[in-house]
């Protein structure tokens, strides 16, 4: 029999090229392009880049909401890039809110840990599919669809969204209104919104024009 | 030389099996799944699965938005099933708008064909990309984005968006929250409207709750 | 101004067809294809479609691997279908053991609810990365790649697994090795195992030939 | 109540590093990879990126096949970069002709704006698909499969030719054959025509060999 | 200890869902859809599904172009069904030419087993790449793209072709234009053929109009 | 009649922008990303990036397995890059096993050239698909899936396994197991191994730990 060596060259040749099929940890300093980002190179990756532990402490919900998000997507967990999923939690104090949101990019799934949660979203035909969630259960937001998450209960919410995507995207309804430089009298015509309401959550939220 | 017949019937037998691959006209008679509907036969198959007119026609923009959208979605356009586009006819009188809206499933490119349009889109960020655009300007909303347009100028507007998938799926903002049953409380809790607004226009737009 | 039915009326006939492209809640008595499971018709579809209580409730760990896998794939959730996302419960017992496997159609994210967990996988060039992983931790595996999760520490331990997509598939290495029907002289030449061992472990494991 | 920017401060730390999700304007300095152009940063995108005013002009008919193509791929319409759309403008002229071709990497649909077109598409099976669209007609052309477009009636005809890819490709079947340096002998022996036919139109279609 | 069906019960419980995503073999007596065939049940799937021999013997090169092609799609190796891959033998006797064709649906591998081949593509920008091949070498021919391949020295050629589709299609540009009931006038039209020489190739290859 | 140029001109301002479309021969410089290589500028790809000729000679089966694998990944074969196809040349001499193994990123197709082979693979509910394969016999292993090929008959084998991948990735299961280094015990928890079979494979096998 010839020596082991042998076998373990023949196969490090096969399997140095392939390597890249394995994973692709983010290089952020490089440009982005549709993919994702760049790869780091093997020799510099090390277990750090697939493990993250930003989820274990609360967010700050000390603001108007009442909540916090707290993601986990490529820039915080570059081990995510090009594999096709990322995470984040939400803390909700008592009176806590996710406002009405999308993510453009991905489907979600909630897993609530703590506490409960009034979830819903919207869809096309203006259908609503909404239920208070409890401790361990999960629940469904299609890809692109209005939702949102309300506290619930006598106690504050934990739970943790998984979606499909390394960064989903998430786009607030009302900020994208009332915090951005989207001019009063546009966001009246595009929503029917008196102009009163608008110029309101326009100071509220920080929204310009 | 050998008779022509033998080419024919060699090449037959390889192309029957693969004219899947060519498209997929849709037969809205049967279930769908998350590819799109099922194929009619390629036997039944004609040019008129091909070709739409309905785009030819203005839409009824005798209504509240003094607008009207006319889609070429599968469900119109059977052989679009499969093929990843689609279209809609956008009719904007004086006066005009299509409310602020996303489409969930696709990205879209608009042509403005007659009169002048304001068009613009709002990121995750809240950064916002708005413009007036004329005759023969394109314009891309990028997928799942609130997006939206409004006729400018003395002349009725005319414009068709095209979508990189055959059912991009259409959500009207103010529909959703106004036109469905989501409960008013919740509403307010989830978008930081107020009450007296909310209720005005969930009688406008015939939502419950 | 006319009659807002109007408006309704105009939009209806937008979002009845795309509607298509928010979900497609699983019919369950239909054949699948690559695509997953037919949709239900939505007249059908109501919020128990995207709501799955499964996860609750710890899975049995009286057994030789000391642990349990609770699934909520598309059979359990018919939401999850064609959307891209499905999760798992995992529950280790002291001593409790997820043995080596592989999802061969998704990626999967590990997020520690409780206890501490020895989690680690293995790259094609024979690269290891594990981290004992404590409350709140997450791990990302990359798809396809055989990786394990040991319970450590002096407390049972829970955990939820998230892929990207609704049916990742689950191949347990020594189960297909010592489970299966494969003969004892194949799994020999194909791993190196003596015979002895192969033969003790399809006693134990049920594996016949 | 807290001030608000404790609320911006929260939303922003989530969206910045999601606003990769949203779009990927093209800096086309860069090098392409398989996916498409890397992104520019974001703070250096602007409307300007989204908007594409080179379709409003007629083309220039002045030519042989008496007929213009005027693009708007990404090269054009660096927005247009990861979304999965693009555009073009036809021309047709009294007696105007766009050749034989495929798009190797998209499906198409047409719109007749203006006059008539005859258009048709071969399937894989050599069936053929073609009709005369009049002004608001639509059809499609399947992936990579030959297709033409013939001015018809007794005016000049304008069209958009919408792909479901930023950079669809063109490859016009008698200038892959007449117009580039394949040897003649090998394009009579792949394609069954005279030599005779071959030399004359390589002579008139500019090909060499 | 416990006893082993404990374990095993446990994973059965898991394994029977995910099935579906291991393989999806067709069952080609139900309609398909833009995904494919639908999926037989995994209890009637066995290891014929998966091994097909038909590629083992030469196909019949009696016929005009000294070639056969021997697909081995889907509809002829049915477990290939959804794994994104097929296959065809290619035999081309003394002087045997496989004519110019597209495949609109898959790139293309070609590996030759015996003998030579004169084997080329041309891009959309006209540029021809082609190279004559020995026994052993492989050229890779980009989606949509056309391309041939011509018997080359003393010995008939034997090679494989393999695709990253079930179902890549193949399109030959001949037998499109003088197989098919594409009218003269069109073809002439498009091409730039002269009308004798349309007429000759429709008597040859069976077209007709 | 007007000059060609014209044409000439018209067709190259299309052509020039959708070549990306066409091919993306990898620049191995670069850095990769999830999607691939960067690809070369046009102007420097030749027809050497799309043939290898590395195929064609055995490769070396003098060692414990008395087989070889010999890749025609991206590494090895530029133009492959973007295009989801690969090869690998399989040589197994009298008692040559190809070991147990996955590929994470792509199912297989093994086409055998010369004497037989017994391949098979094992579903992820420990089901057998195995099978004695001969000249010209094709087998399909779904991605993900364990599967191995030993040398069977009185002849070597020679065979030709594709994947829809550039780089499909190799994992050999006894590799993964005791040539890494996973430390022995973690190895006996994960797959029920005894703590002297680990250890003698470990020393044969390369591993550490």
């Amino acid at each position: 029999m010839l020596p082991i060596p042998f076998l373990v060259l023949l196969l490090s040749s096969i399997l140095s090229p392939s390597s890249a099929a394995d994973f692709c940890a983010a290089d952020l300093s490089l440009p982005t392009n549709p993919a994702g980002f760049s790869c780091k190179k093997t020799s510099t990756v090390s277990i750090s880049d697939f493990v993250f532990s930003g989820l274990g402490a609360p967010g700050n919900t000390n603001n108007i909401v009442k909540a916090a998000v707290t993601p986990a997507f490529t820039s915080q967990f570059p081990g995510l890039n090009g594999l096709g999923l990322s995470l984040a939690r939400l803390d909700l104090d008592i009176g806590g809110v996710i406002p009405l949101h999308t993510h453009p990019a991905a489907s979600e799934v909630l897993l609530v840990i703590q506490g409960s949660i009034e979830a819903g979203f919207i869809s096309s035909s203006s259908s609503v599919y909404y239920k208070t969630l409890n401790k361990g259960d999960t629940m469904v937001f299609p890809q692109g669809l209005l939702h949102f998450q309300v506290q619930s209960g006598s106690t504050p919410a934990v739970a943790f969204a998984t979606f499909n995507s390394p960064d989903p995207g998430l786009q607030i309804t009302s900020l994208s209104l009332f915090g951005s430089s989207l001019p009063s009298q546009l966001v009246e015509k595009v929503t029917f919104l008196d102009d009163a309401q608008v110029k309101k959550l326009k100071k509220v939220l920080g929204g310009s024009g």
